[in-house]
């Protein structure tokens, strides 16, 4: 590894084979869809081996990153508001595709905008299961349905996004609050009238939680590098982490340790129970106090100038998109480069 | 505006100019050289505007950095651990070139990875002035400048960095502790035999303290921008404000509003003391209440579905370094796009 410059994104890539094949083999013995959401990797390596190991479709937040993927089969899993140019970048996206409404006006707007290709595209309706975000309440899904539907768009379904998941403890309280607004949402679309093909649920958290049923897809990201959140949460071992960023020692003074990565290698994304800035994967025990943009601060840990280490970011899908490409290892030795080919990809 | 699809990092060239004229005016009415640092905004154009404003030179956190700019004169104000591969990106640097080192390791090896090179570069001992991150402590400075010199360096004096000045009621004594630390710096190298050119010291916000004196070239970044912590914490006025996110008003369920820019535009950065993941320019009384990639939750602000708004990030450094370009502004309305020419350039 050391003739890899630091700071730099690394990807363990037999760890990351090994987590797309475990949570492939966990979804399908659970008779479930598994749309893994790409935004996490940004990587069109590995959404392909997400596709080889069985997924039906890739999961992106933005049109730019699903014409990034240009894959055969696309959720844009977020309340699309169409201007007319964003319609004219949907209407020429590759195969199936569909997106989430959540609210009357929304899908309005999306089928005034689509006008006669509105039918090509199918919509699934936002629901909010408990984090609050964007998402319709349950009780009005029919409500947002029949304005989609009367607009010329294809509602095939509904969505949500277990996002309050990601908090000591708060697993398995999400994975309910996200089966019970499924399971209201296809009831209240079935009333109303509409074909239910697809219930979407699932966050790398919720996964695990075994009362996460009612969706026919998951859409988990996380899962493929895994991060110091999930690892904090107990959603990851540190055997199973397949991304840290790498990077040199190059200040000491007394306990303080200053590495060449600060907050524009590894976001700045701190929760309030987080022990720190990340973690460094071999030295569990030091802690990462502060962070600027190119230092951050360890405590705690046995490392003198010059010494390289691995750090493991709070969360991951922030760190992927802050750098053109990741340098790729196998048995620990460098063996490529990925480029990634969504980051910036916002709009 | 409303050509612009969002979301979109917007930056008002007219406010900008009279941000980088004031602060070139004050530092030169105070006797000292503006250095600025050029990683707030990472954009060749801007550093052209301050050059011609009368600045010496520019700042730079990395190697990287340094190539993207390739000015005439430039300081990496980073306590750099040199391999061989980072001395030659070192070696084909253009013009006057000067780096930080904190300790006489770091001296060492950056005299063993430059070799017969060494004497072309200045070299900055670091000094910790309060903010506790990298730096040697005033007192060590003469041992590391030896050091230094003994590996072939040229010692041209000392810098500081007052992150600490970055919270209310904090810039005053983050100044003093930066003037205290600069004169011991200067004299402590002059004791032991040292030409002492250069007492670099400097932020935004301890830039307007008037105690912050005792250095002879200041080294300000966010000053050009502005963004929501200098806002509230009192060093920039709204109507300086030069850089915002544009965003739609995607998804709004009763008080909840939600923003297509999340921490994938704005950053996630979020001092303990800010209101919330931002600021809104023309709703000063709305809160910014949660944030995840592409979504941020507004409250607070009397808006509908498809409005487009303003907001204003925390730290604006860490978010020009998340898109290829900006769109530039004159008088509200667009009139070109600058690369972000830096994004990225973390080694």
């Amino acid at each position: 590894m050391h003739e890899i410059e630091t700071p730099a994104v690394v990807v363990d890539a037999d760890r990351l084979d090994a987590n797309v094949a475990r949570v492939a083999r966990t979804v399908a013995e659970r008779g479930l869809a598994l749309r893994p959401h790409v935004k996490t990797h940004k990587i069109r390596e590995v959404a392909a081996l997400q596709l080889a190991a069985g997924a039906v479709g890739i999961t992106v937040a933005t049109i730019g990153e699903a014409e990034a993927f240009a894959a055969p089969d696309t959720f844009i899993a977020y309340p699309l508001w169409l201007t007319p140019a964003k319609a004219a970048r949907l209407r020429a996206l590759p195969g199936r595709v569909a997106f989430g409404v959540d609210s009357a006006a929304g899908a309005a707007q999306a089928g005034s905008a689509l006008g006669a290709d509105a039918g090509r595209f199918e919509v699934l309706v936002e629901v909010d299961s408990g984090h609050h975000r964007s998402g319709a309440q349950p009780s009005d899904v029919a409500e947002v349905a029949t304005a989609a539907r009367d607009a010329g768009l294809r509602v095939t379904g509904a969505f949500t996004f277990p996002g309050h998941a990601y908090g000591p403890g708060s697993a398995g309280p999400a994975a309910s609050g996200e089966r019970d607004a499924l399971v209201e949402a296809g009831e209240r679309l079935r009333a109303a009238g509409f074909d239910v093909a697809r219930l979407s649920g699932g966050s790398t958290p919720s996964l695990a939680a075994t009362e996460a049923h009612g969706a026919t897809e998951v859409r988990p990201g996380v899962y493929v590098f895994g991060d110091a959140q999930q690892w904090e949460l107990g959603h990851c071992a540190p055997e199973d982490i397949a991304l840290t960023v790498l990077a040199t020692v190059v200040s000491a003074h007394g306990d303080r340790l200053i590495l060449d990565a600060g907050s524009k290698m590894l976001g700045a994304d701190r929760a309030t129970w987080a022990t720190g800035h990340g973690r460094l994967l071999d030295h569990p025990e030091a802690r990462l106090t502060a962070i600027s943009e190119h230092h951050v601060t360890v405590t705690g840990a046995d490392l003198r100038l010059g010494d390289i280490v691995r750090v493991v970011p709070n969360h991951v899908c922030n760190v992927v998109n802050l750098v053109d490409e990741v340098v790729v290892v196998r048995g620990g030795e460098p063996v490529g480069r990925w480029a990634v080919a969504a980051r910036g990809m916002n709009g």
